[in-house]
C-alpha cells in the first residue's frame, strides 16, 4: 500500500515532488487496476497543488459525493454522465489542504447494499465489500494514499477489513457531508481509508481542523472486549484475528477486559435498520417515484418495503438509540475503547453480495468512531474494529495504533 | 389570502377542479407579481394531478431546494440557470401527494442575510424579511396558498410576521433536507406558509405522514409570556401585537404566566451564530474558494470571518446547546406552549435589510416547532410566534390556532 505519511515525507525531504507523487500513483492504476476496477472515473489532467499539508496526496472520492470537474453518477445507471455543479464540502477542503483529487471511486448503487464489479484485490474472485467498494479496493491493492467513503450500516469498516487496509468511521458529523448523496441522514457518515492507522490521524486532523486528533497517545489503555452476541457469530477467521489483537494489546501494556453490552444497546441494534430505511424512503423520494425500474435489485425491494415504515416506529427506534448512546456514553468512563469485529469474518467468496454490515450497524448509530485495524497473518485479510466514545476520534486512533504496531512486532 | 383548505373544500365539492385552482394562481400571480416579485421562475405548464391530499395546491418552492424541472439558481449569480437532476425529498413528496410545483420563490443569496429584489406586498417600499422572502411575500400576497421556506436563524418565521402569513418553522428534521443547499446542517430547518395556522396543519400532517398533527387540539392551554430580553427590546408594534395575542389567549382560556428563561437559555442564544457560521463555512467551501468575488457583500464578509473561527468555540456552542434544550425540555413539563415576538417590529423601510432575526435565533437552535400568527389590526402586519416542545408540532400548531381564532372573534 501507498503510505501517506511516506509520502509526505518524502516529498518534505526533497525526493519526490507533487506531481512525482500522483504519478507514481497514475503508474499503479494503470497497472493494477485494469484487473480490480475500483475508480468509476479517472481524471486526466488534475489539478497538482506544490503546497500544503496534503500536497502531493492523490485521493479518491467515492460517486456519491459531488465533485465539480468530474462525473458524479451515484453508481446507478439514473445518474450517467451526472455532472454536479460544486465540490461537496469535504472534497473543497481536501483541494484547499493541497490534495489532488484523482479519482471517482465505484460505490454500491446510492451506496446501498448491492454489490459492484470491482474486485478484492487480495482475490479477484471475492468481494471488495461495500458501498464503499472502489476507495477500499483502491487503498489495499495500494493504487492510492487515501480514499473517501460513507458508512450508513457498515459501508467503511466492513470493505476495509475485506481489503486489508485502515479506515476509520469518524464521529457523526465530524466531517461534513454537504454534497454527499443522502441515504439516511441520521446515519450517513463520511469516513477515510489508508495503509496505515498514523497515516489517518494525520489526514483526519488536517481535514477537520483539529490537530488534537493526530497528538493523541494513550498508555495501557482499559479496553473492552465486545462480541456482540446478539448480531450472531463470527466466522474462525475473524474470531482468531479479534483474539491476536486482544493478545497484542495485552503486550502493549493494554487492560483487556471481556464485556457484555448492557441491554439499551442490543435493542437498539435492532432498530437501525428502521431509521436507515424510513429516511432513504424519503432521502431517495425522487429516485423511486420517476425511476423505480432502474433501481438495483436490492435497493428497489428494500425501498418498496420501506414505504410502509410507520413514523411511531421511526419514533422509537429514534429514541432507543437515545438510550443505547447514554449507557454507551456511561460505559466510556471506564473504557478507553472497545474492541470487536469489524465484519463477520474474510470477504466473502463471488461478487454477489457485498457481505453483511451486522457487526458495524451498532456504532453508526451511536455515532462514536471506529476504527479498522488490519490484523497481518490469514492468506486473506481480516480487521478488527476500535471503537472510542462520541468526539474523541484521536483516541480511537491511538489505541488503534498501539494494536497495530503491537500486531507489526509480532 | 388563498387558503390551502378552502382550495381543497371546494375542490371536494366538486365547485373547483384541480386545474381550475392553478388557474386562479396563476391569474393573481399575472395581476400582482410585477409589482412584488416574489418568483425566480415560474412554471408555464406545471403538472397538475387529479388526485391526492394535495390536488390542486399550487406550490412555491424557495430557490434553495431542488426541482428536477426548474433551474434552482439559489438567489446567486454563481448558479444562475443551474438545473439539478433531482427533485428536493419534500419536492418528491409533494408531487406524490398531488401538489403542482408552481414556482420556485426568491432567496437571499444561499439563505444569508443579503437582500433580495423582492418587496412586501403590503408596503412596496419595505422589505419582505428574508432570507425566504419570496415565499412568504408570494402566500402573504395571495398569489400562492402554500409555499417552503428554510430558517437557519429566522428566515421563515421573521418574514411570515413581515407579509402577514402564517408560517411554522417544524421541529428540526421533521421534514427533509435532503436536496436543501446546506448553510449549517445543524440548523437549517424546513418551513412552510400558508394563510392559516389550519391550512398549515393539513399541510404539514399530510407532508410528514403523520395525521395527529392535523387531529391535535388544547383546552385551557398553559401558555409562558417570554420577552427574550436578552436579545434587546421590541418595538412598540410587536409588544402591542404580543399584549393582543396574550388576552386574546386568556379570553380562549389558557392561562398566561410570564416567564423568565432559565440561563442555558440567553448563553445558548449568543452561541448560534458560532454554529451557524463554522458550518457555513464549511458547507459553502467551494463557493467561496472558487466564487468569493460574486458572493453577495454580506454573506462574503461573513464567510471571511468565520474562517477563523476555532473548532474549540463550535464545541462549546453545541454543548450550551445542549445544555439549554433539557432545560427547555424540563420547562415545558409546566407549559403546553410558549408565546413571543417573531420579529421585533413590523417589516423595516426599504429592501437594504432583511430584518433582525434576534428573536428567532434560540428556537432554530432549539430544534422546536414555531408557529408565526398574525395579529390583525396595525397598518402593517405584525405576527406572534407559538412555540412547543420539540416533536409536538400539532400542539404548536393548536396553540396557534386557538390564539388565530380568538383574534379573529374580537
Amino acid at each position: 500500500m501507498l503510505s501517506l505519511l511516506d509520502i509526505r515525507s518524502r516529498i518534505e525531504a526533497g525526493q519526490l515532488t507533487p506531481a512525482g507523487a500522483i504519478d507514481l500513483c497514475r503508474a499503479a492504476i494503470a497497472a493494477r487496476d485494469p484487473g480490480i476496477g475500483a475508480l468509476a472515473s479517472l481524471r486526466a489532467e488534475a489539478a497538482v497543488p506544490e503546497t500544503g499539508p496534503l500536497a502531493g496526496i492523490a485521493v479518491g472520492v467515492k460517486d456519491i459525493i459531488d465533485t465539480a470537474d468530474m462525473p458524479t453518477q451515484m453508481g446507478s445507471p439514473i445518474y450517467a454522465g451526472w455532472q454536479p455543479k460544486a465540490d461537496a464540502a469535504v472534497v473543497a477542503r481536501l483541494r484547499r489542504l493541497g490534495a489532488a483529487i484523482l479519482a471517482k471511486t465505484t460505490t454500491s448503487p446510492f451506496a446501498s447494499a448491492d454489490p459492484t464489479q470491482t474486485r478484492n484485490p487480495h482475490d479477484p474472485g471475492r468481494t471488495p465489500g461495500g458501498s464503499s467498494a472502489g476507495s477500499a479496493a483502491a487503498v489495499g491493492a495500494g493504487l492510492l494514499p487515501l480514499a473517501l467513503g460513507t458508512q450508513t450500516a457498515g459501508s467503511v469498516i466492513r470493505p476495509a477489513s475485506f481489503c486489508g487496509c485502515a479506515a476509520i468511521k469518524p464521529s457523526f458529523r465530524l466531517l461534513p457531508t454537504v454534497g454527499v448523496k443522502t441515504f439516511s441522514w441520521a446515519l450517513d457518515t463520511l469516513g477515510l481509508f489508508a495503509a496505515g492507522t498514523q497515516d489517518l490521524a494525520y489526514a483526519l486532523a488536517v481535514l477537520a481542523n483539529r490537530p488534537e486528533i493526530a497528538g493523541a497517545a494513550v498508555a495501557a489503555p482499559r479496553i473492552g472486549l465486545v462480541l456482540q452476541d446478539f448480531a450472531g457469530e463470527a466466522e474462525p477467521e475473524a474470531r482468531a484475528a479479534l483474539e491476536a489483537a486482544r493478545r497484542a494489546a495485552e503486550r502493549a501494556g493494554a487492560r483487556v477486559d471481556d464485556l457484555i453490552l448492557p441491554e439499551p444497546m442490543p435493542e437498539a441494534w435492532t432498530r437501525q435498520r428502521v431509521i436507515q430505511d424510513y429516511e432513504a424512503a424519503q432521502a431517495l423520494g425522487w429516485e423511486y417515484a420517476t425511476h423505480r425500474a432502474a433501481l438495483s435489485e436490492q435497493l428497489g425491494q428494500h425501498l418498496d418495503g420501506a414505504q410502509a415504515i410507520p413514523a411511531s416506529a421511526y419514533d422509537a427506534a429514534r429514541r432507543a438509540a437515545h438510550h443505547a448512546r447514554r449507557a454507551l456514553k456511561d460505559l466510556f468512563s471506564d473504557y478507553d475503547a472497545l474492541l470487536t469485529f469489524s465484519a463477520p469474518g474474510p470477504a466473502p467468496q463471488g461478487l454477489a453480495s457485498t457481505g453483511d454490515p451486522r457487526f458495524n450497524r451498532l456504532w453508526t448509530l451511536m455515532g462514536v468512531p471506529c476504527v479498522n485495524v488490519p490484523v497481518p497473518g490469514g492468506p486473506l485479510p481480516v480487521g478488527v474494529q476500535v471503537i472510542a466514545r462520541f468526539g474523541d476520534d484521536g483516541r480511537a486512533l491511538a489505541v488503534a495504533r498501539l494494536i497495530e504496531e503491537a500486531l507489526a512486532r509480532q
